[in-house]
């Protein structure tokens, strides 16, 4: 009567799960030493008073995970198991504070003027889903394989046919890479600039500009030159002088202060990239579906006959963030070093949703829906901008660059940029100041003014007089 | 009248797009010079006979291009333009024939017994598409934000709920870190262990095993140091004597070979863990949710007690290969490094398929196909393995282990693996031998077995005695 005691009032939910736990612990607690015999399984079952069948699957399940071993003809033995070495405090067991996250409600209170959120409520879900069922019946199959690790070559195709029709982008289908957002096409990119490049990778960017970015360009062993922003872009002066290899920049809408860069310079650092065979330009095109008044301005991919632009472009801005759809096209020479380099990648891109875009673009519902977001768009911007002007008159500048889905403003204020940041938080209100966008740390100097990068893309238009309100207490209450 | 002519057939949508493109073509070429007037917009509206509007548009798309500038009062002027360096010959803008692509058609005749695809047909998208209806009215606000860099906080929450009662997992939804495949994990991880190490990442790994990952792993710098692969899983013995300082595993399925580590081996390994801060485990849990007689595995981690075991998870077998959701679980003082050096890092993941699984799975739902597909799974396993040997009687050896998605036999033939390969594709059977997962290439030695790896999800169960029938033409015919 040595072996094991059933409990009455057992939480198992199978009987053989409670003998096999309880021989477990006994084996794991040197209860049973090793090279003992387990009672027989006809044996075992008359003690507990259970079916045959109910010992064989606790002794199979221990048999399996390698507690106990048969030897044909004889029984069950219990197997020599190494000690596990324990800790002797069970404190590294528990989350140190330092790891814990807070859950953060949502403040039905927040407006926002991020330059980040999009408009998630004007998104026509609808139609969306009716492009899932689509995509499902044309392509069930493909959804249970892996796929080209550049996307699905229909979706490529519609694409290239696409970008060439709204952003003047020649490239062949097969130049085009699909992932999940600029940060992995930009490690990507990197990755094989640096084995196109003998020499190690100098990339000149926009400052301000896109410093989430940049911080990952130096994690990645590449060296920043930040180049100087006016009202035309990016000094191509300035990148001229650099020892820069690499270009990153936002030709047709600086990120942050919405700068159109001009034909002549365009073509000025397009000729620069002749120079030299490992000079190349990354033109990050990340919002430029939203253009008011005017027609969009052609990519800079759209005038290189060399082969020197990578050109990327996203749907973060036109569909929503949340679908992490992204691309690059690559040219000819970096394309050949990436199919080599990645040949054993496998793609990021949840296909279905690739899919369901291929199909929401072919039956026209992207640019329908782009052309419907241009229209709110500039409802709400106008709208915006005429609140902003109308309260904060002389004590405002705004840089009024009809396009994106934001604008940097100049506000004349006594505060600091830490006093405006706190203010915004106490006054919730989502908006980004520049100098989360600069290198150096712009200081307040007196009379300097403060600027704010301004999005107008998730605020509801009867927000605009409350959230311009609320920038008014943010710099002068 | 020095001007542009309109053509009577022209292809433009509209007026000002032609005007517009013929005066910049004029600057282009040099047939306007800088600094050069442009006539009057009432003037060229008269000459042209259209309105004055339509020229404001033309030139005010010129303008914000920076082909000509205004001055006030004064008129519109031609912008000095650099020219353009363009190659002499147009060769470098076609598509080089070794970067083309061929588009793959579906082949009806095609079976496959690859370990790579699941079945699809049998995936509860009825199901999905609700549960994706519940993750938009509950977290539409959600869709256009861009959400933690690890996942959502609620998603997490519920897998690591249900992680501990499936795998046993202890761990904290902190812990989880949501990605786009085993591959990016895998990739984040080595660099988090990089930074926790003073000394190189050197990788002990399965082989046979996982290859597509020990070429990532090296191309990640890290030295891979193979280690042969017995019933029993990995020779802890041979990590032991091995100067590596993480090892890379899949305890509970052995990929390919099926080996199930046993109790007292996964104690010795994690023993191992303690002896130094650097040592580590990466515990590959690929596809555990199938598993057939017996109960699962539980998981290593489950038995680690001194946070030195990372756990990596995927819904890629259980749900679809082309969702890309996968996880993984750090032990806190990696999950330190990881929050520091990916602070500025965006999530890679579809958010909105991140809440419909996470519905899926509070709902019940995906517990339920996991257990449907069990059943199926194990219906076309056992078919499989009585045909099989039935035809190849003693010809063939199966490594019989009852889970995952696949298992591996070994045929008696004249053949060689390149033959056997060869005629894998003449006889249109998807089907992978034992190469490609070896570091060797093993030599076909007189009598020495063709070793082949054998899916069983994909394939229809009625087509299985065709595909039986395939396999002996293979090795035979």
């Amino acid at each position: 009567m040595f072996f094991i005691k059933l409990d009455n009032d057992s939480n198992y939910e199978y009987l053989y799960r409670e003998i096999y736990e309880k021989i477990k612990n006994k084996i794991l607690r040197n209860k049973i030493n090793e090279g003992d015999k387990l009672p027989s399984k006809r044996n075992l079952a008359n003690q507990l008073g259970v079916s045959v069948n109910t010992i064989t699957s606790a002794y199979e399940q221990l048999l399996v995970e390698g507690y106990i071993y048969t030897i044909e003809r004889s029984g069950y033995f219990v197997e020599e198991i190494v000690e596990l070495s324990r800790p002797k405090s069970s404190k590294n067991q528990l989350l140190p504070n330092d790891l814990k996250e807070t859950v953060i409600k949502d403040n039905p209170n927040q407006l926002s003027l991020s330059h980040m959120d999009t408009d998630v409520d004007l998104f026509p879900f609808k139609e969306w889903f009716k492009s899932q069922q689509t995509a499902l019946k044309k392509h069930q199959q493909h959804l249970g394989h892996i796929t080209h690790q550049q996307g699905p070559l229909a979706v490529r195709q519609t694409l290239s046919k696409m970008i060439n029709v709204t952003r003047g982008v020649d490239c062949e289908p097969e130049q085009i890479i699909i992932s999940v957002g600029t940060q992995t096409l930009v490690e990507q990119a990197l990755n094989v600039l640096q084995i196109a490049s003998d020499e190690p990778l100098t990339i000149a960017v926009e400052n301000p500009g896109y410093q989430r970015l940049y911080g990952l360009m130096e994690q990645l062993n590449a060296k920043i030159n930040p180049i100087s922003v006016d009202e035309n872009g990016i000094s191509v002066d300035e990148v001229k002088q650099s020892n820069a290899n690499t270009v990153f920049l936002t030709p047709s809408h600086q990120f942050p202060t919405g700068a159109i860069m001009p034909i002549s310079k365009r073509f000025d650092l397009l000729n620069w990239t002749t120079k030299k065979p490992n000079h190349y330009i990354i033109e990050d095109d990340y919002d430029s579906e939203f253009k008011y008044q005017t027609d969009n301005i052609p990519s800079l991919q759209s005038l290189d006959f060399n082969q020197k632009v990578i050109y990327m472009g996203s749907f973060s801005k036109s569909l929503l963030m949340g679908f992490r759809i992204s691309y690059m096209v690559l040219p000819y020479p970096l394309l050949r070093i990436y199919r080599k380099h990645y040949n054993k990648l496998l793609p990021y891109n949840n296909v279905f949703s690739l899919f369901t875009l291929n199909e929401f673009i072919l039956e026209g519902k992207y640019l329908q829906h782009i052309k419907r977001m241009n229209l709110v768009y500039e409802k709400k911007r106008n709208e915006l901008i005429k609140q902003l002007t109308s309260l904060f008159k002389e004590n405002i500048t705004i840089n009024d660059v009809p396009a994106g889905l934001h604008f940097t403003a100049s506000f004349k204020t006594n505060k600091s940029y830490d006093e405006v940041e706190a203010a915004a938080k106490k006054h919730q209100l989502d908006v980004h100041t520049i100098r989360r966008f600069t290198f150096e740390s712009p200081k307040r100097e007196p009379n300097k003014e403060i600027v704010l990068v301004i999005g107008f893309s998730s605020i509801n238009f009867d927000d605009i007089s409350k959230a311009v309100r609320r920038l008014n207490k943010i710099m002068y209450e």
